[in-house]
């Protein structure tokens, strides 16, 4: 099971209630964060997440309404005892900015690993349970999105196991995936089953990454900076998406859902976009703080 | 006139229902903040206040919860489309702090003018109408206190202008403090009338200032950190303040009203203290987010 919450659906700066995009995902008592603008731990704790699951933090690039909330979570990370590491992703130069926001807290009680990249095509990495691409977008930046993981272990085949007479006290461990006793798991594991994988990508012209990672996700989350025709102009010169593009790619993707985020401070009622967006892609929901799913691995 | 907002009452982390104190002064269309944490410049909106009239910030200190909204706030005058210059007032260092979290907006469309103070002994400035005393506290890192004053012109005697034969279109000039016509406004101006004052200092242990500034101010705005009795050594390790102890600087110097503010995350009621703390200084109003008040002079 994945648990996933939409701590904020703003863009560009907060606003009384409604706090700047950030995702956060939980896989087995573990979780990431991605993104991390001014308020968003305030947005945690509104959606009743617990600040010491954390373990990684993705940022996406570095305008503010992404970063500028990074200072104040990391002190409270330290207020609250922290010690375990946290590793943080981000675009080359992470470190650097990081750093310097920590002018004012220079020393944390824990420790941070960074992880820069500056793709020119998808790389992978993995946190916690989630295997994690990489991708560069098309903003006036630097930019990354994110496809996020969780992989489903194979079927166990008890006949075979029998039939090979494989000790009980073994099936576990082969199951897990660790060879064992002589045997090993290509031996009793059927084919690979599909997973739950959420793609999150926010300030972007629409890339053909996002058409082939995408493909088949069970959850995209993009953002709808724009709703209206006029808007089209202004997308384009600021490499933001307008909502119609993202329904398009969540159609060609055939994703299970879209939620749409990073509304400009302009769009003040999103949902009265949602009927036109529904023509395109059915099963698109409008964002909103605290918007919240668990997704399970199919059948 | 002079309006006061109290945007946020909290201290050390926001929370959800309690932004991060900061304080919001306006008198004749000009503002001043003093503290910008994160999420001051929601609560700035959800105040009602505007962003445009905002002319100086004054800082106390460096800690996180006093100025990680700085970032968001500064882009967010930017976006406004601001070329009017901003002063920053506060302690050594204020400058680099500031620039170093600019890291990520290192060109902003207007200018910043830095005044940084290390005070022994209280300083004055002047910051559109008000005039500022700016006085050093105990806390454990540099820490600033602010007197803000908005002082009353001497009242116009039309006696005197009569008997010395003033002419009509003179006396607006004199009444504002200019020598016109052969004529000063000594000749016409009668004693210095009382202004009106708000004193501001949170983080700190009760320090002498308190007493000979907060002498007769309207308003005296000071850190409620904690009220359990079993927090004074707390206070006394991490130099915060008691409520109660508070309370005992306004009984002394007479305050019209005190405002408690920045209270410890775990002190979920705050009113809880109220009934106590009248005790020893009736006029006491526990402080919350949007708290506002206009002061006008006096008789």
């Amino acid at each position: 099971m994945l648990d996933i919450c939409l701590l904020g659906s703003g863009g560009v700066m907060p606003l009384p209630g409604r706090f700047l995009t950030s995702l956060y995902l939980e896989e087995n008592g573990r979780a990431v964060l991605v993104d991390c603008g001014e308020g968003t731990q305030t947005a945690i704790r509104t959606a009743h997440k617990k600040f010491s699951r954390i373990g990684a933090i993705f940022v996406t690039h570095f305008h503010a309404d992404h970063i500028s909330g990074l200072v104040g979570l990391l002190l409270s990370f330290g207020l609250e005892g922290r010690t375990e590491a946290l590793h943080m992703h981000g675009p080359e130069g992470l470190q650097t900015v990081v750093r310097s926001f920590l002018v004012i807290a220079p020393q944390l009680p824990f420790e941070i690993f960074f992880h820069e990249y500056s793709p020119t095509a998808p790389v992978k990495t993995v946190s916690g349970g989630l295997i994690v691409d990489i991708f560069p977008v098309d903003h006036d930046m630097p930019c990354l999105g994110y496809r996020f993981t969780m992989e489903r272990a194979p079927k166990f085949d008890p006949d075979r196991a029998r039939a090979l007479g494989i000790p009980l006290r073994l099936w576990g461990k082969l199951q897990n995936g660790e060879s064992v006793g002589g045997f090993s798991p290509a031996d009793v594991l059927g084919e690979k089953r599909r997973g739950i994988s959420v793609l999150y990508s926010t300030d972007t012209r629409p890339v053909e990454a996002l058409d082939t990672l995408g493909k088949g996700v069970d959850l995209m989350i993009l953002e709808g900076m724009y709703g209206d025709e006029e808007k089209w102009e202004s997308a384009r010169l600021k490499h933001h998406m307008m909502m119609q593009e993202a329904a398009e790619i969540a159609k060609r993707t055939s994703a299970g859902e879209l939620w749409l985020t990073h509304f400009s401070p302009y769009t003040a009622e999103p949902e009265n976009y949602l009927d036109m967006l529904k023509e395109i892609f059915p099963n698109t929901v409008m964002g909103k703080d605290s918007l919240c799913t668990t997704l399970s691995f199919r059948d």
